[in-house]
């Protein structure tokens, strides 16, 4: 009756994470959350942080003072009942409007996927009711920094995800998604594996990276928990290097639309 | 340096789960699994089962050579290039086409979710070319009667979601989903608590089952791994009575598409 040992997957919101502000050093953040917790980094862990932190750290705060919206951001801004200076940054930060309506905005990203309002945030800056955050400029590059410092700092390069949470079409309800990645798949294939009785897999690209990022949400919440990134252990994820890029689909690629 | 009990969430794939046949009692499958692993359900505990063996336990097992395609199977067939006597049962299975395409049949089920083929899958059935699986007729129904058995069976009524695994719009790779749920919340609305600073969050639905389901499936796999019922232990879900339908946007509230 032995249980097999790679069945089991353990998620630790890391206890005793500061309020970060611009500047902080994510890994020694992270470091520390591991030394209250009495955890080490283990070979094949990985880290799932929540995009705001990053952000912060990154300084990618923005006062909505000092921001002068477009001719195209207070049309749109009277479309969707939105500050136009808010709409300002929602297109500076996107490639194009995907759908918008009274009191909806979603754009595809310049990142490249698509989002409610690019992505940026009013609740948990912490900072005044006119300031806003953007997302990190490279969530791919940051997940790559935190997890090379995470080496120098500990010896173990852990999975690094950034998490974002999105709406979606079809379903209602938020899901935490990847939108960094590094050092882990961010998409696992499948295909060509045997199933259980030797067919081969036809359709079975998973979603891994989002998969992650969803597990940790079930933890750090959207509010005010303040557990803003989990340790995740047991995951025995193939050894690749995933960039979030690879999650999103081209429009013309996109057979659900 | 204590860690807060409610941050830590653990997920075990159950041991030694059979091969599931028609007919067979899924509660006492699991409790067998319980037994393998070792473990009692805790109040609090949730499990996660995949459609596919509650398809087979409900012999929803249909096989092709029986089944007459309608003239319309036949023409959507030559369009997607697909078996007319798959695509008649899709259809069946189905409220409308939401788009074909050569290799692509996606379809708001009759259940009212979109995905791939009505859900209808050919691998892991293991009882022949032309043997195929629909999902449950009713999987919130069936996760109601698998929790009030388990409730028999053990004395604990855990919260049970029945996952599939879906691609999706914009975004690459399958993730698990829920398409059953019973004795624990579908979605989660965080709409009105205080975030850290004080701010109300204005949108703050969650996906919870859908992401309760990835975590999931992160350890059940797709293929030959044999592992398709997952406890979880410390979701610390709110005590309420979700069901998949409350998952699903109607196409008229979607903002996203």
């Amino acid at each position: 009756m032995s249980v097999v040992a790679d069945v089991q997957l353990t998620a630790i919101a890391l206890p005793g994470i500061p309020l970060i502000e611009p500047g902080d050093d994510l890994a020694s953040v992270i470091v520390n959350g591991l030394d209250h917790a009495g955890l080490r980094l283990l070979a094949g862990d990985a880290l799932v942080i929540t995009s705001k932190i990053v952000s912060k750290s990154e300084g990618r705060i923005f006062n909505l003072q000092e921001v002068q919206p477009s001719s195209q951001a207070v049309e749109v801004a009277r479309e969707t009942r939105k500050d136009p200076r808010i709409v300002e940054l929602v297109l500076r930060e996107s490639r194009m409007i995907s759908r918008h309506a009274p009191n909806v905005l979603v754009t595809q990203h310049r990142l490249g996927f698509v989002s409610a309002n690019s992505g940026i945030d009013q609740s948990n800056v912490g900072l005044g009711e006119d300031v806003v955050l953007l997302l990190p400029v490279d969530p791919d590059e940051s997940a790559h920094r935190i997890r090379t410092q995470l080496g120098h700092l500990t010896g173990v390069e852990p999975g690094v995800v950034i998490s974002d949470s999105h709406g979606r079409p079809f379903r209602m309800g938020n899901i935490g998604v990847a939108i960094g990645v590094a050092g882990m798949p961010a998409l696992v294939d499948l295909r060509g594996r045997p199933d259980l009785f030797g067919r081969e897999l036809k359709i079975s690209i998973q979603g891994y990276a989002d998969m992650v990022a969803s597990t940790a949400n079930l933890l750090t919440g959207e509010a005010d928990e303040g557990r803003p990134i989990v340790l995740l252990r047991g995951l025995n994820y193939p050894a690749q290097n995933g960039r979030a890029v690879d999650l999103y689909r081209s429009p013309e690629h996109d057979l659900y639309r």
